[in-house]
């Protein structure tokens, strides 16, 4: 399924919307289905010994959600995430960036249901596993 | 990778652990890191409207992240489920059995990740996802 | 907060939607705001060893969350299930009914969330925690 | 219960851990069964619209749970999160402390669960809920 907007055009929206976005996350790839993107891994993402923080990983997997459902809706700077499970299965190697990898399960006409896996760049094992729901606002009566 | 067992010898003791198996759950596939499993729908999984019901999709994905982590460790009787969380997205459909994909994520020392996604016998798009998390009784010294 | 119905109301609701409520659960308490379920425990709830089986307890805290989002807003029969979290903490007692206690946490236009824990009945330490969300559909237009 | 350690202690010990504790968080109350802390909100920790991150509300549940774990067992650098789950209810009200309060509801040989609620402070109804699951390093022989 073909994305509704470019990967270019997705960013430049992140920027506008989150400003933080720009140093932190790059998008690999995004189509209407599977999104890949990257955290820019730096020290304000590091714990103690190196490997990535649990916020840093969760903001990677939120962020994912985000791009996976716009990529199919368009714009939407209301949307907020309603709920989130995940677990964290291995330490993230240090000095390698993150790789999400985002499936979205569902499109629905008020919730999206995504499925996220973090890799460490380069490894097979992924570092942890997420579910994100998004709320998405009404679409404005025509 | 390979399973540690048989399907059959897998069934065999799911039956002697768990009898209400054999009437309800049948094991499509299993290898050690992906396992199949179908639910064979009969009324007593059926909520009104003949839409199968949450518990029995619980109960669907619980014995999947069993038999995917048994399929690796061996017969455990002791492991427990500690933890679980599960997106309902579509209504299963009416008159068709369930199946469910595992992928077995993590297999550690005390604690293995399991992620299944639950099909309508059929269809492409998943009714259900979960994750599920079993504590792994530590191995008897030798 | 008050309940929008009667224990009793609910209860036959309960049963004309759910018809195998009756037999498995009562409803101990029940006002707007919190809500007390008992599993009325037997042979087809119990695992081997005489302990509770997770499809139980996802029951008793699927049907607490159902109540107390139906106190507040009255009969939803279409009311559904679309997310869930929890965690199996300790082994529940053989021989003795499981007590639900359901707390709402947010009742919106569109979605509930209900905390639930759940113990053995006279024990202090909860067996189980869960966290359910509610789809509720939108009210008919006038 | 008691705490192993003061509320002092405890803080010296995180910052050593995590050095960025310092500027964002504060203890409120520890004891051994309840904890309550304080996300010192700053710019760094808000969204557009001035409503505290999702990112942020995480590293406050996760922060909380830990030190809701080592108020009992004491200092434990290597304890890990191994899962979550969160709920994300109401919008935090803009310039305004984020306030948690976690219980621990198990505290096992190798894992603790924690619930927390999260408030904006002064208010009464919760902005997000959260689970949070820690393994625990097993003890060191004798």
């Amino acid at each position: 399924m073909q994305a509704v907007m470019t990967a270019d055009e997705m960013m430049a929206f992140l920027e506008e919307v989150f400003p933080q976005v720009k140093s932190d996350f790059a998008i690999e790839e995004m189509d209407g289905t599977k999104t890949v993107m990257r955290l820019l891994t730096a020290d304000r993402h590091l714990r103690p010994g190196g490997t990535v923080s649990g916020p840093s990983m969760f903001a990677l997997a939120d962020v994912s959600a985000y791009v996976a459902t716009m990529a199919r809706i368009g714009k939407q700077a209301l949307a907020v995430t309603t709920g989130c499970s995940m677990d964290f299965m291995r330490k993230p190697e240090a000095g390698r960036d993150l790789i999400a990898v985002a499936t979205l399960l569902k499109l629905g006409r008020t919730l999206s249901v995504t499925d996220i896996l973090i890799y460490s760049e380069g490894k097979d094992d992924p570092v942890a596993r997420a579910s994100m729901t998004y709320s998405i606002p009404p679409a404005p009566k025509p």
